[in-house]
């Protein structure tokens, strides 16, 4: 079959490899309709984090299911699945308690992890799926082709930026700035005005995704950075800053602006992966009683609640994929994204 | 009137200083009937800030008003009263959103502030109350002298051991640990106990305080430090670690112990004031979803609440005072809470 594969930074190739094949009784091998690149994809390539050998990439996916192994029960041939964006079996204390991104039997795409050899990336033509009854969640009734980037948003960007809202603790009447603009920030729009945050500040200086974010229910839009985008929140918000503030960068500057963007008594909730750091300022935090919350988001557990509101058309978390392209344009994709030329990119095997 | 005066490290005085005045019209002025010495004062005692010209200290106290100004209406005369560690208006918008700590009109005990000029250290015979309907707080009825010491613990350390646990979200059922066995630390027992906490993890290696420790409802107590401790914690917790962590001391090493000691998914609830840092390390915390919230207590909003237990005797944080020195003695108060000899030092002017 045809996966991706990243050699170096910048270097990204289509490749036929190996089939994947059943290797453990509760595996799952799924044909992937849609996948996706992450914006933590682009980490390795643009070299941030170094790619020291050849390796198969892509960790979002929706697909239909090929074939199960003789112990999976809630998966079945032909069952149209959204796969999160790591595997986890779904039972675990940890996976119990709501953070199924520390299962303790769990693993990652595109990894030689210990449940039977190597997971494929979501980036291919099909993926062998370990613990398929604890990882996939199965999508009822017929789907439509006009559903799947929906669907696939559910496989991390809409998670992730709900993870971002509930960490914050968003609820009815609060102000919340979004810090970040790429797909997990505009989804973080939705989230928040889906809990019922009443005043929602998009931190953007892009157009595009200015309208966008107000389409997904942003009231203020802030362009600046800096102090003079803190005031401009703070203007807002009676002269305090917001109550909840979600990050979704992961760079040291983008923290900062949360942390200083937020109210006394307030909290940061924070999703994007702190890329080699930055550490936490704990005077700022301390002295104004703001709170940090978040880290990888457990979108597994997510995807029963947000599910039915994708299908209902409630929230549209699929029109952060602006662009398309086959498979094999997967290189494009990533240029695309590099250059900010789209949000976020659908690849179709 | 006499107060206590720091002139350097380690040298505390009791000294003939003015006596306070109204100044403004929302001014009291209380007579001292009790302060006492808090863990924070001794930075300063101990040089690790700097003390560079003498100035007076003490930030927890309770006592009777002797005279108000023409503009207070919630204080009289006569009223036995609170005072928390720090001056507020009780009505602005941070007040209001329960973070009084950064009240946008309050100050601080000793300080030269806005409110109508010095405001004196409570470790004194009588201290000008600056906005003392907000900042005080009126316990009801004949208050009895066996009273004093837990009605003194509502100033700071019982208020400031329920906000580690209120921040950390403390709830019925949950699994807690508390770091550090001072004051707070032994406060935040009693608060995580009172919240409906079902383990309670105290982390000591002084015999006596974990007498007090399980008196006050610790379930466990573990003396070991480091990766033996947190093994410890992790064993009590079915091998995870505790859901809620209630960092009292504020040291590198303290932080870094709450949060190895907590559960992926949980929370660190923060008060010991971080002396000068440290910072917060992202990644353990990112990795495993761990929050960290806390600061600056706003214990003035949570007297209100503490008080009907304190007075029905339902907690005793009172027993926290296991010495009792006159006034005059405040440099042997230093010392004996310097050296550890004492948990915490109540004095009597």
């Amino acid at each position: 079959m045809r996966a991706t594969v990243i050699h170096a930074a910048r270097d990204i190739r289509v490749e036929t490899v190996p089939d994947p094949v059943l290797s453990t009784g509760g595996d799952a091998i799924v044909r992937v309709v849609a996948a996706c690149v992450c914006g933590s994809d682009l980490w390795p390539y643009r070299g941030v984090t170094p790619t020291r050998a050849p390796h198969r990439i892509g960790h979002e996916f929706v697909g239909v299911v090929e074939a199960v192994g003789e112990g999976v029960q809630h998966v079945a041939v032909g069952d149209f699945v959204i796969a999160p964006f790591y595997v986890c079996d779904n039972t675990c204390i940890n996976c119990r308690n709501g953070v199924s991104t520390s299962c303790l039997h769990g693993g990652w795409w595109g990894a030689d992890d210990r449940l039977g050899g190597f997971a494929d990336g979501g980036q291919g033509e099909r993926v062998r799926v370990p613990l398929a009854d604890g990882t996939l969640v199965v999508v009822p009734g017929p789907v439509g082709d006009d559903e799947v980037p929906g669907l696939l948003a559910l496989s991390d960007v809409m998670g992730t930026g709900h993870h971002a809202a509930v960490s914050a603790g968003v609820g009815p009447g609060d102000s919340v700035a979004v810090v970040g603009d790429g797909a997990v920030g505009l989804c973080a729009i939705i989230a928040a005005r889906r809990l019922g945050a009443s005043t929602i500040i998009a931190m953007s200086r892009h157009p595009q995704r200015q309208e966008l974010a107000r389409d997904f229910g942003a009231t203020h839009i802030v362009a600046e950075r800096g102090n003079v985008g803190i005031t401009a929140v703070q203007e807002i918000t009676g002269g305090i800053g917001a109550d909840r503030v979600l990050e979704c960068v992961g760079s040291k500057e983008s923290m900062d602006q949360a942390i200083r963007s937020t109210r006394p008594g307030g909290m940061v909730g924070y999703v994007g992966a702190p890329n080699g750091g930055p550490e936490l300022p704990v005077r700022p935090l301390f002295n104004r009683n703001v709170g940090v919350n978040g880290g990888v988001a457990p979108v597994r557990g997510y995807i029963d609640e947000l599910l039915p509101d994708v299908r209902s058309g409630a929230i549209a978390p699929g029109r952060v994929f602006d662009l398309e392209l086959p498979l094999r344009d997967a290189a494009a994709a990533y240029a695309a994204m590099d250059e900010r030329r789209a949000i976020k990119v659908l690849l179709r095997p």
